[in-house]
């Protein structure tokens, strides 16, 4: 695996069990899971020659990450390592637009959108829609960020400036009145099984994802089938292997695609305690062309909070206390230093009654987090 | 932990969601706990130098196995090491004998047993209740073996024979004819806190443990819950920190104890999937003084069958093949070598229907051993 974050660490827990010996790539020895991996390269990701050496040896060769140059992947795969997903596949996670392109001719369900050069662009786009737009980084960001809602053609112009001298191209999105956040969890292999969780929501604050609640409640079964076997068809189109996340927005009248990401993801970590197959066993399964494992959940409420840093370094006084006042509570951590807002680690609470379910993940990763 | 074998290994995956860093003292590389984790110390669990160096920047230190000579864990802990359990403890884990008289002074249900030197010890053992007797090292063994059923005089004879040649002390316990076996499975923590797993029925054959059913079916609750605080009991008379294993054998009239095991063990393989905490995350909870998870069961039935080796040294196509026909059973390899009758693995399955959760199990581990 190509990537030495939390992902990988915790494929690592799932390569253990299924005896699949896990090598991991990653830029420095002290990253998530260079710390838990025994056969671990010390590596850049956008170096091919890197690359190389790390596959050497991999029966098959996937990521913990996105961000593996699409030209280095096709030359792994020119050279005859199994990369999965394949490059073809994966440059729909990488560039939102040939995503938005394919899956509009594949007749999926998106936000309007249109590539956008200049102001001009977005001034047209604008008129269509009205404001607030979204703009997007086509492919990576700046300042550590790739989504922008401008409420305005001033706003906007500020983006456009800064990514234009970054180098970023950008993408306009009409920007969606949805009601909640849904994603789509589902896995192929590379003879073509499949297999799919259940829909999840999804709740962000201040972009980043807090709390996933499996099942979604109150989400209508005709529904949550059809999301789920959107996600299926588009990994089939686009020829997936592995796992693939969608991003979902529910609107008014039923789903529509935000993202795409083909790895495990964050809105599936409930997985790890709450379903009897994890995604991280699913994704080894799926690349290793294994039989995929059931999805079936293990309880009727699972709800995932990530957990964040806050002010305090040293987290062991609260950790004690979280497990004291919850035995049942399921904490992982991801052997991070603590940084104000970075993702350290997450909860994961189990149970009949959601409201209870809730509150239980909420207060651990709340007072985990302690002053920020 | 010290022991590099698949109790270590398993616990690298619970040290890794808790975000705790595992060393482990192994005699090889390749032994199934080195493969997995990144930290790891080669050297003999019976050399004090070696045991002194992997104890080095340690804070607390345990064990995956009863072989660390009582010595050497006390020099360490005269040296400031946290050993968890405790030599004082360990000791009855370690020789039957001290376990015994223990017990029996404290009130336990025990089979009746006796030191035995010399012939005429046996004789006059067997007088009293008849013959098969039990005989058992009261350490170690020779042969691999530490326990012989003797059906009579010429038999203990021989037993004592080679016994005595490889220096081995033997004790002599009356053959206890139970309905069948099962196991009490407590964590305890250094400030005293308990908790105990649902008492399960273990299912040996030719000596090795081949299924373990939890709960044990058909356990009148009081017995159940007798069980359970005879094993707290002992783990806080004994002031045993972390697991404490209770093998027993259930009788006409309740339980009496066969053997203690201080660590985790194979009849609590099953809580890895089947319950809110698995032993092994337990087990790191209790020698680090974390409050205690909740050993609550996730399923109504959980049954763990060993994979043995077989004949055939490549398992791919049998291990294929079993994920394909049960998509929701769990399987855990060790990361050894094929050796026929060798401990390679484990397999869990959960459900509602103990017959067919018996039948998935079994299945699945006779078809993973394949030919013998």
């Amino acid at each position: 695996m190509v990537g030495g974050g939390q992902l990988a660490r915790m494929t690592q827990q799932a390569a253990i069990a299924l005896g699949v010996p896990l090598r991991v790539l990653s830029d420095s020895a002290h990253a998530s899971a260079a710390r838990v991996c025994s056969d671990v390269r010390i590596g850049e990701h956008t170096s091919l020659a890197d690359l190389r050496g790390f596959a050497a040896g991999c029966a098959v060769v996937t990521f913990d990450h996105e961000h593996v140059p699409g030209p280095h992947i096709r030359a792994l795969e020119s050279a005859g390592v199994a990369c999965r997903p394949g490059s073809a596949a994966l440059l729909h996670a990488q560039d939102k637009l040939v995503m938005r392109e394919r899956l509009t001719a594949l007749g999926v369900p998106c936000p309007r959108f249109a590539p956008v050069r200049e102001q001009a662009d977005v001034a047209a786009f604008a008129e269509r829609g009205g404001w607030p737009i979204v703009l997007k980084a086509v492919r990576g960001g700046y300042d550590g960020k790739g989504v922008w809602v401008c409420a305005s053609a001033a706003e906007a112009r500020e983006v456009m400036t800064r990514a234009a001298a970054a180098g970023v191209p950008l993408l306009a999105e009409a920007h969606v009145e949805f009601r909640r956040e849904l994603a789509a969890l589902v896995a192929r292999s590379p003879h073509g099984q499949g297999a799919a969780y259940a829909i999840v929501e999804t709740v962000q604050r201040d972009g980043i994802c807090r709390e996933v609640i499996a099942p979604a409640p109150g989400l209508p079964e005709e529904v949550a089938a059809h999301a789920q076997r959107l996600a299926l068809e588009i990994a089939g189109a686009l020829d997936v292997v592995g796992l693939l996340a969608v991003e979902l927005f529910e609107t008014g009248d039923g789903v529509s695609v935000n993202e795409l990401a083909m790895r495990p993801h964050n809105s599936g970590h409930w997985t790890i305690d709450g379903a009897r197959t994890s995604q991280f066993e699913q994704h080894l399964r799926a690349v290793l062309d294994l039989p995929l494992g059931s999805p079936a959940p293990t309880a009727r409420y699972a709800v995932m909070a990530n957990v964040l840093g806050g002010a305090a370094a040293d987290l062991y006084p609260r950790y004690t206390h979280v497990m004291a006042r919850d035995p049942a509570i399921k904490v992982h951590l991801y052997g991070k230093d603590v940084r104000p807002g970075r993702k350290i680690g997450h909860v994961t609470a189990l149970g009949d009654d959601l409201d209870d379910v809730r509150e239980r993940a909420r207060h651990a990763a709340d007072y985990l987090r302690g002053p920020q």
